[in-house]
């Protein structure tokens, strides 16, 4: 079977709708011409059910190859993924966001196509919100949205992208009677009073103790509580009692993320999680459903990173994270604040 | 017992020399007067075994803990991590890099300090050159350089810093007799012919088999086959041969680290191993000691990325980096380029 490669498709005749669609779902019948994107057409070369010509020439491999790859950005990448897709036994199809591919069992025309494939390299960081509206567009038709991320050898890494309402069983009351005093030394701020520093740590886990009678708790922390009317805080070198803004101001020159990092904090108390420091896993927090025993910690179920809204995805990046939180069995949620509140994105490695 | 706050220094008398500095090795005798350093104060107030005064005044441990903040930057820090290494029963006195550790079960006066331990907070970014300054400074006394970094929640994590000389068993043997021809798409290099492509692949472990007869390059390993003359590589646009120069120059364009990356790859495969791209591990390459069967992949020794002689480390990011690595069990190195080759610098987490 002959196809003719015009600008950036290949046309073949009614006998490649007999036998390359109806038998294996490549190319869309355009009255009696199967019409072939790029990559599907290289992908019948490679298997040997098409042969291609332009100008009247018959191309090798190597030589349409190299010619699709002038006529499309990144067609070496997605013949890459397309090729992975359908030896996987998938049938694919071209799509806003790069390919369609329906379930296992599935095909055009018969079922809805499954999930829409989005093809990056490796190697252009990806801003959250090409992201967010390739996700969109996968929502709006309810479909699952992977991100297929080709690296420099050619691997395939696939990742779900879903949005996530998440909830926490922690319920935390503390009375605030008495207000409780601490202090700023530095960038951290220290209780000293030894029931106050109980009083803190066993209801709502604030905080690390220092010793057996004195606490510690992270800016975060200290700012949540004295928005609450929980503590005050008096600066350290001064003496003076902080307001709200004026910790929160130092707290910012201190740590550039505090802003962001402080409103996905309440957000997530709000929401019945106890979130602690991520530091061990480069990340803002490590996020408990649930503290029980402040003995015996439980498995955290998440690791959160505040992100904003201009956010820029450096891939090796992003894959180090997700791949770390696996290893651990945990989550990876980035999350990011809108006038709405918080959203919580989950970016999960799948197999395909 | 008495100690008086002078400055950055607590005093006590001969009596102290007898029940801290004999008994548990606190302070420097200087005379008849046991010098003790601010933490080292602390401690021992914190242990009821010393009472503190400034100005005829006894300083509660609060009182206390906010002037020595006062009066020495990052204090906060360095008590934490003096208070958790003497709970974990090593002896400790002060060093240029913030403390002398004794080896367990030896203390001053009898033994040699083990190791020399450096304290930083997880929010300020570490040069590299400070890292190995301090390094240098542990290396010329033959002592082991630890790094211990406080996050935000005071938990501790210790990490040793070394420089590694590492040899693989890859002996990769080429003949350039006749040259190979490749093209390069976008941003990767195709070999189109299948005995190549073997080649390539079956000797040295170059490349990813883009289907059973093809192969595809990385750009590294394109320029190292170039170089050596094993490959000829055209512009898959203009269809013209290219020479190194323009090659490293265009992947210069497409990856940025593209350089500092070849001059690590070649020294590791000169070093006789195999790299291969980290991305999946978010490093620059995972390093194999060995590749005996291409049918099944052995276990890769190292994850390393190479990093500019001004490099400043994020620590959260640096320790993503080590626990992603030690979780696949592998080692985390920072490759770096001098006049006189590649240093590889090994930074593993440790248990005190």
């Amino acid at each position: 079977m002959i196809g003719k490669l015009v600008k950036d498709r290949v046309r073949s005749g009614k006998q490649a709708i007999n036998e390359l669609y109806n038998t294996g779902y490549y190319g869309r019948p355009k009255d009696d011409v199967l019409e072939l994107t790029l990559v599907e057409a290289a992908y019948l070369l490679y298997k040997n059910k098409l042969e291609i010509t332009m100008d009247e020439n018959n191309l090798g491999f190597g030589e349409f190859f190299t010619e699709a790859s002038k006529r499309q950005q990144f067609f070496e990448l997605k013949y890459i993924v397309y090729k992975d897709l359908r030896e996987r036994g998938y049938y694919v199809q071209p799509s806003v966001t790069d390919f369609r591919v329906y379930p296992r069992g599935g095909h055009p025309g018969r079922t809805q196509a499954k999930m829409f494939v989005y093809v990056r390299s490796e190697r252009i960081p990806m801003l959250l919100k090409d992201l967010l509206s390739q996700y969109n567009a996968a929502q709006n038709v309810r479909k699952q949205m992977v991100l297929a991320i080709v690296d420099e050898e050619s691997d395939i890494t696939y990742y779900e992208i879903k949005k996530e309402n998440i909830k926490g069983n922690m319920d935390t009351s503390l009375s605030s009677e008495e207000t409780i005093s601490a202090t700023m030394l530095a960038d951290r701020v220290l209780v000293w009073d030894e029931e106050d520093s109980k009083t803190l740590y066993e209801n709502g886990f604030f905080g690390k103790p220092l010793d057996n009678e004195r606490l510690q708790l992270s800016l975060v922390e200290s700012a949540y509580l004295l928005e609450k009317g929980i503590v005050e805080i008096k600066n350290g070198t001064s003496g003076d009692t902080m307001d709200i803004d004026e910790f929160s101001g130092m707290s910012a020159s201190i740590d550039p993320d505090f802003t962001r990092k402080y409103s996905t904090y309440v957000d997530l108390r709000s929401k019945g999680f106890v979130a602690k420091t991520g530091f061990k896993f480069g990340t803002h927090f490590r996020v408990y459903n649930e503290v029980r025993s402040f003995k015996k910690l439980p498995h955290s179920e998440y690791l959160i990173h505040a992100i904003p809204q201009d956010y820029e995805f450096f891939l090796p990046v992003m894959s180090r994270a997700v791949r770390l939180a696996n290893s651990v069995r945990k989550e990876m949620l980035y999350a990011v604040e809108y006038a709405g509140g918080i959203e919580y994105i989950d970016i999960g490695r799948i197999k395909m």
